[in-house]
C-alpha cells in the first residue's frame, strides 16, 4: 500500500502557517508499514482540488486529506471530493446530532452554516470528531481510500489515532503487510557522526533501521524494526534498543517524549533529594526548565539569577576577594556560587553557571563562548571550564543542558562528562 | 506568474521533520506578488522526481526546489533535473573553488564526494551558497524557471534572499506585476475576534488586506498592501499601519521580529533604569526571557526563583506572618516579593509572580490557574489577581507575558491592563 497526504487550505499556500500535520501523518503511517510517497498542498480551489484527488487516486492506495471541513464557503473538501467521484451529498443525522451536542456542552447554539458539515458523500462513512464540530469522512473512490480529516492539529491527531489508524491497520494486516515499531532514544554529549560510527554495525539486519535526528543540543536515535506482526516487531525493536543501550550507556538520558529536566526531577524525587540553582549566563533557563516539570516543587528549592556582581555577593555569598581575584567568569566563582545556592536554599545539591554568552563582553583571555559550570554537594564543590563557540541562544541552551546532565549523572553515580563535539575545551 | 514549491527528501516523507521551508518560501513569494499554487514533497526517487519536475513545468512558471543537493548518493536533484530536460552536467569551476575555500576556512580538507556538488546542468546558472557547501542552481527548462536550493533552512533562507528573490523581482516587474508589502504588528491583551471587530473597517480598500495570526499568548496583525511598485505599496502599507496604531494604541507592543522582552530591555535602557525579578510559579521564565536579550546585563540586576516558602522568606524577606496569614499565593505576598527583590538587588523596579500553574495544588478557594502578579517601584507596591484556566506551560507563559507587559506599560506611563480574553478575573 502506498499513501499520499493532501493538505488543503489557502493559508498553507500563502505561507501563513507551517504544516506539521504532514510529518505527524507520515510518521503514523510508517509505524503500520504504509510508506508515504507524495505530500501535496493545494488552495481551496475546486479545480486544483479535483485535479489533486484524481491524481492521488491514480497513484496511491490511501489518501489522507486534511483541511477544508469547516463551516465557511471556503471549506469545500467534502463537496468537491463527492463531485469528483460522482457521489451525491446526503445529510448524516448522527453527525448533526453530535454537532448540536457539542455546541450545547459549551452553552452555545449551533449556527445555521454548521449544518453543512453534516452533509457527507452517499457512499461514505462518517468519522466522529469528539473534540470539534466537523466529522471526518472515509470514502472509497477511484481505487483509493480517502480519509478526510480536519486541519486543526488537535482534532486531526485524535481522529487519526481513533478512527483512521485502526481501519488502516486491519487493511494492512489483511494484505499481508507487516508492522514497524519505532523507538526514540535521546542522547546528549556525542556528535551525530561519532554516534553513527559507534552504532553502524547494529542495524545491518534486514528490517532494522537506525535513524538519526538532531535536536540541538541533543542527538536522537530512532531505531525501527519491521516484523510480520506486532509481537515480532516489538521483540526485534527491544533487542535493537538493548544493543544500543549497552553500547552507549549513560549517554542515553531518556526515551520517547521524556525531556532531560523530567529525568532530573524524577531522579531527584526517587532519591528524596533537593536541588537549588545559581545562574549567571543562563539567566534562569535552568530553573525555568526544571520548574516546567509538574511536581518540581517537591525537589526544587529555588534559584538565584545573579547577573550583577553585587547579586553574586549579596544573595549567594560569593566573596568580594574571589570576584576580584578571578573575575565573575571563573572556576572559583562558579564553585562559590553553587556552594552559596546550596546553603542559602538549604538544598542537598546545587548547580551553577557563569559565562560569556555574547555577542559582546569577550576578551582575549575570556572569549565569548567561555563558560564555567559548578556543582556543590555535601561532599564536593567542583567546576569545569568549557568553551562553546555558538550564538547567545544556543550557548545558553547547551550550558543549561550540561548543568542538568551533571545533576542526572551525579545522582546516577556516573562521571560528569561534558560534550566534546561542540568545540568544547577543558581547563 | 504562478509558483510551485517542491521539496525533495526521504526524511520528509517518513515524517521525521516538519518542513518549515515551504511556508517561508510561499510567504517570500507572496511579497513579490507571486502566488504559490502547489506545494509538493517527493522522496529521493528518480522516477517520482522526474514526474514532479515535468508536471511542475507544465502547470507553473516558477518552481522552487529544495533539498537533494548534498554530497551523498541519495542527493539526486541536479542530476535528475538535468536528465529530465535533456541537459548534460558540466563541472562548474568557480563553485568547486568556493567549496574548497569553504572547507579551508574550517581547516578541513574537502572530501572527494563533495566534488559532485559542483557539477551543474550545462544551461544552468550557479547560485552561490556562502554558508554551506552546495551551490544552488537556476535552470530555465520546460517553460519554467527552476531554482534549486539546499534543504538546510539557514542556507535556503540566505540563498532565497540573496539570489532567488532579486532575480524574481526583476522578472515580476518586467511582466507588469505589482508589489505587495507586509507588516507584522504584535499585540498582547485582546482576543482575535475582538481585534477583528475593532479593525474590520480599515482594510476594505482594494489591495489592502488585514490578516491575523495567533501566537499564544499574543495575537499578531498582518496588514498587507498591494501597489504597482515598491513606493506605492510602501505608502499604502504605512497608512494602514498608522490607522491600526491609532486605533489600538498601547495594545501594540512591537513590530516584526521584536519580542516583548526585547522591547522591555530597550525601554529600560532608554530610561536608564534597572529591574529585578521574584518568581514563584513562572520559575525563572521571566528572568530567562529578559536575559535572552543581548545587552540585558545593563538593565537586569538579577532575580530569585523562590519556589519554597523558606526561599521567599530568606532570600526576599517576605515575613513569616504574611505567609501564614495570606498563604504564598496571595496579593500581599506578591507585593512583598516584588518589594524584597527590588531592595535586595538594588534595582529601580521589580516584578513578581506567585500562582498555581497546576496540574495539581489547587483548592476551592485557590484553584489551579490562579496567579498574582506584583510590581514594586519607589512610588508603589501593587499586585493584581488573575485567573488563567490553562495548562501548566501556557499558564506560565501568559503570566510571564503579563509581568513583562506591566514593565513595558509602567515605563511608558500607560495603565497596567491585563488580558481579558483568557478567562481572567480581577480581585
Amino acid at each position: 500500500m502506498i499513501a499520499e497526504i493532501l493538505s488543503i487550505g489557502d493559508e498553507l499556500l500563502r505561507g501563513e502557517i507551517v504544516d506539521s500535520n504532514k510529518s505527524f501523518l507520515s510518521d503514523a503511517l510508517l509505524r503500520i508499514d504504509i510508506p508515504t510517497r507524495f505530500q501535496t498542498s493545494v488552495c481551496d480551489d475546486p479545480e486544483d482540488m479535483t485535479d489533486a484527488f484524481v491524481r492521488a487516486a491514480e497513484r496511491s492506495d490511501v489518501v489522507l486529506v486534511s483541511g477544508g471541513l469547516g463551516p465557511t464557503r471556503d471549506d469545500l473538501t467534502i463537496e468537491v471530493l463527492a463531485r469528483t467521484f460522482g457521489q451525491e451529498l446526503v445529510l448524516h443525522e448522527p453527525s448533526l446530532e453530535a454537532m448540536r451536542a457539542f455546541f450545547a456542552r459549551f452553552g452555545r447554539e449551533m449556527a445555521p452554516n454548521n449544518e453543512k458539515q453534516a452533509w457527507l458523500p452517499q457512499g461514505g462513512e462518517a468519522l466522529p470528531n469528539p473534540v470539534g464540530t466537523a466529522p471526518g469522512c472515509l470514502l472509497e473512490a477511484g481505487g483509493a481510500l480517502f480519509f478526510c480529516m480536519p486541519g486543526v492539529p488537535r482534532e486531526l491527531i485524535q481522529m487519526m489515532d481513533e478512527q483512521v489508524l485502526p481501519r488502516l491497520r486491519v487493511r494492512a494486516q489483511a494484505e499481508g503487510g507487516g508492522v514497524t515499531r519505532v523507538a526514540l532514544l535521546r542522547t546528549f554529549g556525542m556528535g551525530e557522526s561519532t554516534l553513527d560510527n559507534e552504532l553502524q554495525d547494529l542495524a545491518h539486519d534486514d528490517g532494522l533501521t537506525l535513524g538519526f535526528r538532531t535536536a540541538f543540543p541533543d542527538n536522537y536515535l530512532r531505531p525501527m524494526a519491521h516484523g510480520r506482526n506486532e509481537a515480532e516487531a516489538a521483540e526485534r525493536l527491544a533487542k535493537l534498543v538493548d544493543a544500543i543501550r549497552r553500547r552507549l550507556g549513560s549517554l542515553i538520558y531518556g526515551e520517547g517524549d521524556e525531556t532531560l529536566e523530567q529525568v532530573v526531577v524524577g531522579a531527584l524525587a526517587a532519591a528524596g533529594r533537593t536541588l537549588a540553582t545559581a545562574e549567571s549566563c543562563t539567566g534562569g533557563l535552568v530553573a525555568q526548565r526544571l520548574t516546567g516539570v509538574p511536581g518540581a516543587s517537591a525537589v526544587f528549592r529555588g534559584g538565584v539569577v545573579a547577573y550583577a556582581n553585587e547579586a553574586k555577593r549579596d544573595l549567594l555569598g560569593v566573596s568580594e576577594e574571589l570576584l576580584e581575584a578571578h573575575g565573575a567568569v571563573s572556576g572559583p566563582v562558579a564553585r562559590a556560587m553553587a556552594e552559596g545556592a546550596r546553603k542559602r536554599f538549604g538544598a542537598d545539591y546545587a548547580i551553577s553557571t557563569t559565562g560569556i554568552s555574547g555577542p559582546d563582553g569577550g576578551t582575549d583571555a575570556k572569549p565569548v563562548g567561555l563558560v564555567f559550570v559548578g556543582w556543590s554537594s555535601q561532599d564536593e564543590d567542583v567546576a569545569e571550564e568549557l568553551l562553546f563557540p555558538l550564538d547567545r541562544a544556543r550557548h545558553r541552551m547547551v550550558t543549561s543542558q550540561v548543568a542538568l546532565d551533571w545533576v542526572r549523572r551525579s545522582l546516577a553515580g556516573e562521571p560528569r562528562v561534558s560534550p566534546r563535539y561542540l568545540g568544547s575545551r577543558r581547563s
